[in-house]
């Protein structure tokens, strides 16, 4: 007997723009335009150029089959020595799994803005999301680039397109920026999952004018990541095409602590990743203390974050402690498992190793909040570690197991 | 703007029951009562006497809050040397995360056992499944045991009724045998992920007269479990409660190649709980072979299954290469992913790091079965391994994120 089931599917949240976005940094043009890469005929071509070099920094995909984008731009920024003058983009077409022809057309793609804007071609970067295991098209991808190198602009309009651009399966746009003294940081991403035959890459692009250092940024971007970027989990995957770029104008002085004027950015456009997770109602920041190093803490909290179970939990507002604690009494990295306790929305359901007599009713309806905390508080040592999650609802059953030709 | 979605929810499927279970090998008697533990009014009180002793073996869970019936049980096989003369099992209450008075109540569960049928409580067993966090009803429990006690019976029915006395969540019976020349081999199950505020433990109980010494079944239980229990995925999470045991009335003189009876019995009984994953439409046999160990290529399998994206692909009959690859790609165990090939149903689907040109629609077909098979090749070196996993739909959702009192 097979049935069926009327459910409720969430409304896609809306945000309001960033006050500044890439273009409001002086010197910064971009551009996105419509090339015909994507089928729905969405802008799908984006150019950002540099008036004077732009010092760089990247962090790239770990994923064995790294796309061909992330290899040439790998290359480029260690040739370049982090000096960037470019970095065109293209949405519809990942150009993953496409051998040494995608290599090629990648290597291409940054030639033709080199000859462009009259830099060596090192001094492009190159990214790409959509699907994977299919050759650019590179006549339109040639044209786009053309078409985007012309309509160039500084306006807060043409960052937008830029931004709308480099969209694929995002449900909403996606940007942050603060404003430090004279100096501001802007930063846009893209990233939601992931859909067939679409492997949704992340691609974030920060833009900042702190005089910082190639190299400074570079040590700077890790940790900055791991409280960013690497803390979203959304899915296990990490995709083949995953890319963080941060690049600055150096034209305001700034502090030796500029970073942390970067971080909140940083963790505004990853908050607004896990947002985004497919059906996702709520993002859940997952915090655990006390564990014995930050590594294992980070590997606990991690555990919690890819549960189904755990994740449904939070879709359906339910206080369920079993479902979170039985998750670190399963990482091996827990020392003492009977010293844990874990504060849900500030109301402490587990104490010790056992539960308390907490108000279930009442830890539902504190649950039914776009920002939900779990935290998870062992005694073990000092490591501590955030990840945040998405929840997992019908509409992400409905968006990852329809099979469309 | 909410929106609404109609989906269609699976039909619970349904197996024959076995040609012999549990009273079928001659001297084992047992029983099935309720005792009210559980709110439904259903089975709750297990109980399985030998008449002569039993050599005995048994797998416990890993998980750090193993519950009180699990350390009892432990210690009681470690003292009586894999001796045991009876199990008792409740269902409906877990005595996980307890404390000290969940210890003694299991305890007590033995001693009543011990009691009745005249033997020192080292040979009886004890496990629990149901509720965590709650004490056990200990007069339900006392009144329970008493009756099933009375009712011990060596028919094929007071078999049936042990085994419905230790369901919880499952949407069916789970049982398998195998007749092996004059000896038999027979086992039940319970466990199908886990529902709020249960963590649904997988229990099972295999029995047997082939002569076997504890101390062998011991060594041969491990790689047993590895290929079926141990190789099932439904969730990430293992329970507090997890138990499997093997018995044997040792009067049928057996071959030293005994344990290659028992595995396909065991493998069986893995099948119905990976198909009695929640919503479950049908199960995933994910093969990795050509990993560096045996050790890597679980590891990689392991990360295939527990993706939900993965799941999702498989609930769709969605030929998603790109879902089942990208995860071998994220996977730091595998060393040459350029050689990965993947074969969904017999179809090759990507071959040497880059998909092939398959017919989706007929792959697509292909999956629309109960019983699918994904074969990750490498070529790192000689190691494999193999994972069940259940695929993940909205009655998955539907079970598991609904809030309830």
């Amino acid at each position: 007997m097979s049935d069926s089931l009327t459910v409720k599917i969430p409304a896609v949240p809306s945000f309001a723009p960033a006050e500044y976005t890439l273009t409001s940094v002086k010197g910064v043009r971009a551009a996105g335009v419509r090339a015909g890469i994507k089928a729905s005929g969405n802008p799908d071509v984006a150019l950002l150029v540099a008036d004077a070099p732009l010092a760089a920094a990247g962090i790239f995909t770990q994923n064995h089959f790294a796309a061909a984008p992330v290899v040439i731009s790998k290359a480029h920024l260690l040739r370049s020595h982090g000096l960037v003058r470019a970095v065109v983009v293209n949405s519809g077409n990942a150009n993953a799994c496409t051998g040494t022809q995608g290599e090629a057309d990648a290597r291409a793609m940054c030639e033709q803005v080199a000859a462009l804007v009259g830099y060596p071609v090192e001094q492009v970067l190159v990214c790409s999301t959509g699907v994977i295991g299919v050759k650019l098209p590179m006549d339109k991808v040639r044209a786009g680039i053309d078409l985007a190198f012309k309509e160039l602009s500084s306006d807060v309009e043409a960052g937008r397109r830029f931004l709308s651009a480099i969209m694929t399966t995002d449900a909403f746009a996606k940007e942050a920026c603060a404003k430090v003294g004279d100096a501001l940081v802007t930063g846009v991403c893209k990233g939601a999952g992931m859909i067939e035959p679409t492997m949704a890459t992340m691609l974030a692009f920060m833009v900042t004018d702190l005089d910082v250092r190639a190299e400074q940024m570079k040590r700077a971007l890790t940790s900055i990541a791991a409280s960013s970027f690497n803390a979203v989990h959304v899915d296990t995957h990490t995709s083949t095409n995953d890319t963080l770029l941060l690049l600055s104008t150096r034209a305001v002085k700034s502090a030796h602590d500029w970073a942390r004027h970067v971080e909140p950015v940083a963790r505004r456009l990853s908050w607004l990743i896990a947002r985004d997770g497919e059906g996702a109602t709520k993002v859940t920041t997952i915090q655990v203390t006390g564990a014995a190093t930050d590594e294992a803490a980070r590997a606990i909290a991690r555990r919690v974050a890819s549960s189904a179970l755990v994740r449904t939990a939070l879709y359906g507002n339910d206080p369920n402690w079993g479902r979170f604690t039985s998750q670190v009494g399963n990482a091996p990295e827990v020392r003492h498992a009977k010293d844990l306790s874990c504060v849900l929305q500030g109301i402490e359901v587990f104490r010790n190793g056992e539960p308390t007599a907490f108000d279930r009713a009442a830890a539902s309806r504190a649950m039914a909040s776009e920002d939900v905390k779990l935290e998870l508080v062992l005694k073990d040592g000092p490591g501590h570690a955030v990840v945040l999650t998405s929840d997992l609802g019908y509409r992400y059953v409905q968006v990852n197991a329809e099979y469309t030709t």
